[in-house]
């Protein structure tokens, strides 16, 4: 491997860690306003993105334990965000449905990422934009394909 | 604002929060190799790239309540990865300082991080991985205008 590639590979480790790390802090910040944990925001946008999952399937999504995820849906069927459905077909299959409540709530803290995201495409120019939005399509692809790999 | 603008955010936020996503599920299953949680591991990053923090300090910059930090802290202290060390001109302040066996265990977890990405990035020229590189760096710059701006 060339050392200028060594080179960029390390600095857009630091630079994509680093960008994580403060829309994290900054997703965290904007959901002190909102009735949901981080956790349920993870999960919430995963159960609207697939329409709906099994427990197993959205502990795999989420990357947490089968019995913590089921605590987490616990609590946001309590609080009226998701609600458990039974597979018609299949009674034994339960899905968790999210019911308005959740994807309003979802919508709204969405739009406030967005807007700050907007603030900080204000000093790219259109080009710089579009440029950005296909390396990072690029990106998630070549996650999709190493994933694929790995597996 | 144009409508292809605000498509351009759209778009850059699913992606930046699709990316930010699978590389923290990724740097978390790299950690199950290594004797550290992921709150150890952000915590250790900041006190390495700040060289010393005060509880104060590092409570800030990972977001956490200075008791969870302090939690954080005496656990990593148990487990040798970090000191507290007094300010010599004030001995009423104490700042945390990584010891060798934190910092080599940082370095191998950022290495795997390095290697995960250099797969990423073989599928990008030359050319794209520079342009990428720059635009995360204009990224993060903004960030930090913008994070200025509103303190």
């Amino acid at each position: 491997m060339k050392d200028c590639t060594k080179d960029a590979i390390i600095n857009a480790e630091i630079q994509l860690r680093k960008i994580s790390s403060i829309i994290k802090l900054k997703g965290r910040k904007i959901l002190t306003n909102y009735p949901i944990t981080p956790p349920q925001f993870i999960a919430l946008q995963w159960l609207i993105e697939e329409e709906e999952l099994t427990i197993g399937e959205l502990s795999k999504k989420i990357g947490l334990a089968f019995s913590t995820t089921t605590d987490l849906v616990d609590r946001m069927e309590k609080t009226e965000l998701v609600v458990r459905v039974k597979d018609s077909n299949d009674k034994r299959v339960v899905r968790i449905h999210v019911l308005d409540k959740g994807k309003d709530i979802i919508n709204e803290v969405i739009k406030k990422r967005q807007n700050y995201l907007g603030e900080l495409l204000d000093g790219f120019t259109e080009e710089q934009t579009d440029q950005l939005n296909e390396l990072l399509g690029l990106l998630l692809q070549q996650m999709e394909n190493v994933s694929k790999e790995s597996n």
